[in-house]
Formats: structure tokens, C-alpha cells, sequence
């Protein structure tokens, strides 16, 4: 499969599909906009629209498909999904790392792109506090010393031997540069889950901490962690904790930011202030979680008033009485309002 | 560029992606839906629609631009793109062979993405009468002995070292179980060109030969050639040449016939066998040129009629007065035919 994602044990393709997840290797393998094939859908009429097919290339009218991805179950429901899966690698590494700053998370990242090239599979970060947190609540050990963040990057490849050489090649550049202070490598499976768990398990660390508001935002990747730096500093002691990490080969920063119980005015000190922010640097209020009852109000901090105005005439067009999934995603059309 | 045509020297970015060409580097690369990372378009209105973000995941609403991306210019007219472009590869090399049958072609597809895995970058078939086209019109001359069929592999890599290795390997093992009969490698950018020219002026070639019928079909890749050899069976002496060739790794085959001039009887013997054929195999009637005029008729081949119905409903709400490229891509609707 083309995607992985921290809810693989429990989600569904079509869930997969309607809310356009990302996950873990979007940076190898590209958006489900491209390894989607084809999709049967059920429209709000109760009839199945039929475009499922398996063929790589297909131009023959307008690509329907595309605006049931995304849409999180509001334009139609997903009933089959034909999805393009790459081969199978042969090799797959995971090599832990420590930096000590995020100006080296990026460096890191620059590197790596370079010396690893087409089999770079994940460019995942973390910072210090995610990695207290899941010490704390879920006993996992840090395989690294302390650092104020950590990198776990993977590579998925056809040929060990020259995967392996790569990874050194790199871990030999990043360590002798003072990119990265202390590493581990792994290339067992055995290792490479336990590896994986310190980035996965973030979020159930984060739901033993108390109260979560959670944002999920893509930013211009040098300015990825201001936004956690600037927000600390905004909450001061109203937090409990204010937690960065994500998918950062694909922009994408996870917020966290935990309190003892969910108070209004602590939502208050957050919200707009954190989309205001993202606005400012033309980033996405949601990557990859969609806007579903929560957010779909905010929809204007990332998209202009005309793109919103045609959205909400798609509704209209395939679900003249809002039966799917209604109060999702987009805000209610002046119309529906006015009556 | 995540994009390269045949037509590089001549066609405009915002044309590829109304087109949603694909070209020679998809199998690599993905399609334009997963790399185009936002669009400006001018609307029929003469307002301007701004999708023009450069960040790699954005869950905020419906994703429009994609409606924009292969419309062929009848939704939108499109002003700017931004793209997701790959690091430029360190290290290329192409390979030259030659097959004795369409059968082991399409083993060494299997062997090649088997050995090639990640640094493939192409993989194009011609059969022999292609050759004959280039060497009689264009004088250009086959680097391998005389074959019933022609494949060019690319590599595209980040080591040079690695890639010929696994490129060596590759190529060992399909001439010692007799996939390939004769190949030539290149890794210097001249003789490169060289070779990918053999492949890329076949349209060339084509129009030196009389008036060309074209044909550009997505099948399942195990049948590609099989319209080929029932064209020509079918056709007999009242064709002049039946050539296939393409993009063989994205099961994507341009089906040409000659003959010396138009003739409508030449037509009606192509047409709608073609189409026919195609259906019966669920495959694709236009895989990247798009329907355009000549074959926006014939779209039902491929698409249900309620997927159509569903298009020209978006047609009618984005250009209600039929102004953006008229008369292509879609069938008059029925609304339209009737006034």
C-alpha cells in the first residue's frame, strides 16, 4: 500500500480516501490524488457512480474521482477504491537521530534528501517534549541521548547492500558536520517497530497527558517550528505542555498542546491566534485531518471567499438536501442560512 | 520538471496540465494529479479562481483545482501552476534492446521492475515497423540487430555506481534467460539522446509516411499489443503501416495506421472497432491526449453515461454559457441540443 498512518490498525480505505489522509511515506510514494485509480461512489440520490477503474492513465472527460477525495464523505460515499501499490521493497532501514536545534533538523533534511535520494521513505521529526511524554506515559525508552529534537528517517530500497551503503554514507556526513549528535540504525523489523513507536505512539502519549487540542498544519518547512516556539511562548503556564512534531519532508506539524481539562479561555488564547499565524505564511490549517464539524468555519485563513463560494455550489449540486455527512467540512451556504 | 513529452520542445506548462499529459517519466514520477501542487484559472466569468498553493498537503474543502487539471481548457482557462519537482538525478542511463516476442517484453517489464525497483524511470516499447518508420523517413539506424520488438529502459538515480550495478545485473540476467536477443547501453548524455530519439520521433516519422489515423489507448498491459496485431489482421493491404509503440510501463499504447490519403471507408473500418475493442478490455479510449473534438463523441466507451451526465452538469455550472473551448471534451448535453 501507497500509505501508512499511525490509525492503521483500526481505519478503512474508504475513511482513507474521503479524508484524503497523508501519513508517513506521502513523501516517497505522493498524495492518494495520484495512486488512486479509480472509486465507485455513492451519491445522495442512492445511485453508484461507477468510476472505478485500474488504469494508470485515463483522460477521457473531467476526473470525478478527485472531488470525492478529500471530501470526507460529503459528496458521496466510498463504496470500492482501486489504488496503485508500488513494489514491495526488498530493504527497509530506520536510522533514530538526535540534533540540536531545528536549523539542523533542516540541514539534516537537506542532506539527506541529496545522499539518499529515491529511497528516502519517511522524514519524520519530533521534539524534546514529545519524547518526555511518551517516556512518561507509555515507558518507552529514548535510544538516543537527549536532544532538543530527534529525527527518524527511513529508507525503503531494492538492493540492501546499496541502501545500507547510502544510509552510512549519510549517517558518516551528518555525524562528522555535527548535524546530528547521536544516532541509531536499525535494519531488523524487530527494531525498526520499536524505532517507530517513539514517532507512532505520540498521540496516545498526548491523551494520558490530560486535555488535547490538536492542530494539523502545513507550513513552508524552514517555518515549521516557530509556530510551536511562538505559541509556547503565548501560553506561557495556561498549558500543560505545547508539543511540535510531524511528517516534516511533507511540511506538515503536528500542535499539541495539552491542559489538566478543557478550558474556553485557553481555546480562546489558541484559536485564531494559531490560524491567523498560519494564514500569514500561506500555510493550510489542516494537512491532512480535514475541517469536519470543528474547523470548517475557519476554512477562509486557507482558501479565498470564490474558491469557498464554488465548494458550496458542488454541495448544492450533488446534495441538494444536505443528507451526507451535513455539517462537515464546509460552512453553511448563504442560502441554507437565509432559510 | 516530474514531466517530459515527446512535444517538450513546443508545448506550454499550463497546456500540459489542461491536458493532463503524461509522457515518458509517469511510471516514475506519478501523474500530474499528484505533483500539481495548486492552479491559478481564470474562470468563464472572467474572475480568477486562486488554488495557487505551494504546499504539499492541504485538507481544507474540496480540492478544485483538480477539476481544472485534464479539463482541456473547457472549465477554466489556466494562468499558473505550481509543481512539485524531484531532485534532479545524479546518475542516468538508458538501455537499447531488443525482443523476440511481445510476451517477453512484457517479462522484462516484470524482470526490470523486479531488479530496477526505485530507479527506473522508463520503460517504452516500439515494435518493429516503428523502426523501420525512423530509419526510412529519418534515417536514423537501430543500435541492436533487427527485432519483432524494441525496448528503452531509463534509470534515474542518485549514484551512478549503484545504478549501473543494478542496471548490469538486470541486463545480465535478461540476456542469459533470453528476454533480450541485443541491447546497447548509454550512460554519456549524447549517445542518451541518441537513443531516446528513436523513440521519441516516431510521430515524426509517422507524418513523412501519409495521413496518419491515431489512436492513444490505456489498456490491462497483457493485452496492449493484441489491438495491434487485430488492427492489422483486420485492415489487411487497405492500410499502408499499423504501428504500435509507447509508454508500455503505464500500459499506455499508441496505435498509428498510414495510408497514403484520407479515406472515409479506411475510417469507418477503424472506427468504432477500435473504440470496441478498447471497451471490452475497460480500457481507455484517450489515455493522454485527451477527447478534444474528434472524439468527444465517443467518450461512452469509456465512462458510464452517468458519469457523463454528472461532467456536463459541471460544464453548465462553470460555463453556463458554453464560451471556455467549445464544442470539446464533452458530448452536447441534452439541455443544449434541444434548444
Amino acid at each position: 500500500m501507497p500509505l501508512d498512518l499511525g490509525a492503521k490498525g483500526s481505519c478503512h480505505i474508504g475513511g482513507n480516501v474521503a479524508t484524503n489522509a497523508g501519513g508517513l511515506r506521502l513523501l516517497r510514494y505522493g498524495s492518494l490524488r495520484g495512486t488512486v485509480l479509480g472509486l465507485e461512489v455513492v451519491l445522495a440520490d442512492g445511485s453508484a457512480l461507477d468510476c472505478l477503474t485500474s488504469l494508470r492513465k485515463d483522460n477521457t472527460g473531467y476526473d470525478l474521482k478527485q472531488l470525492f477525495i478529500g471530501s470526507e464523505g460529503t459528496l458521496g460515499v466510498i463504496t470500492a477504491v482501486s489504488i496503485l501499490c508500488p513494489q514491495k521493497p526488498k530493504a527497509v532501514n530506520v536510522a533514530f537521530l538526535g540534533c540540536q536545534s531545528f536549523a539542523k533538523v533542516l540541514e539534516t533534511f537537506t542532506t539527506c534528501r541529496a545522499m539518499l535520494g529515491e529511497i528516502l521513505s519517511a522524514y519524520e521529526f519530533m521534539d524534546e517534549k514529545c519524547m518526555e511524554l511518551v517516556e512518561t506515559h507509555l515507558k518507552l525508552s529514548s535510544p538516543v541521548a537527549d536532544s532538543p529534537f530527534y529525527v527518524l528517517i527511513e529508507t525503503s530500497g531494492s538492493n540492501s547492500t546499496h541502501d545500507e551503503e547510502k544510509l552510512n554514507n549519510f549517517l558518516e556526513r551528518a555525524m562528522a558536520s555535527g548535524l546530528v549528535t547521536d544516532g541509531t540504525v536499525a535494519t531488523d523489523t524487530k527494531k525498526i517497530k520499536v524505532l517507530w513507536s517513539l514517532r507512532e505512539r505520540i498521540t496516545e502519549a498526548l491523551t494520558h497527558d490530560g486535555y488535547v487540542y490538536k492542530y494539523d498544519i502545513s507550513l513552508p518547512v524552514g517555518k515549521l517550528y516557530d509556530l510551536v516556539t511562538d505559541m509556547r511562548a503565548r501560553l506561557g503556564r495556561s498549558a500543560k505542555n505545547v508539543v511540535g512534531y510531524g511528517h516534516l519532508g511533507d511540511g506538515n506539524l503536528h500542535l499539541n498542546i495539552t491542559a489538566e481539562s478543557y478550558s474556553h479561555s485557553l481555546l480562546d488564547a489558541i484559536e485564531p491566534f494559531v490560524y491567523e499565524w498560519t494564514a500569514r505564511c500561506s500555510g493550510s490549517i489542516s494537512a491532512e485531518h480535514g475541517l469536519g464539524f470543528k474547523k470548517r468555519h475557519f476554512i477562509q485563513y486557507s482558501k479565498p471567499h470564490e474558491a469557498v463560494l464554488l465548494m458550496q455550489q458542488f454541495k448544492a449540486m450533488l446534495d441538494p438536501k444536505g443528507i451526507l455527512n451535513p455539517y462537515k467540512t464546509l460552512p453553511s451556504s448563504p442560502e441554507r442560512r437565509m432559510c
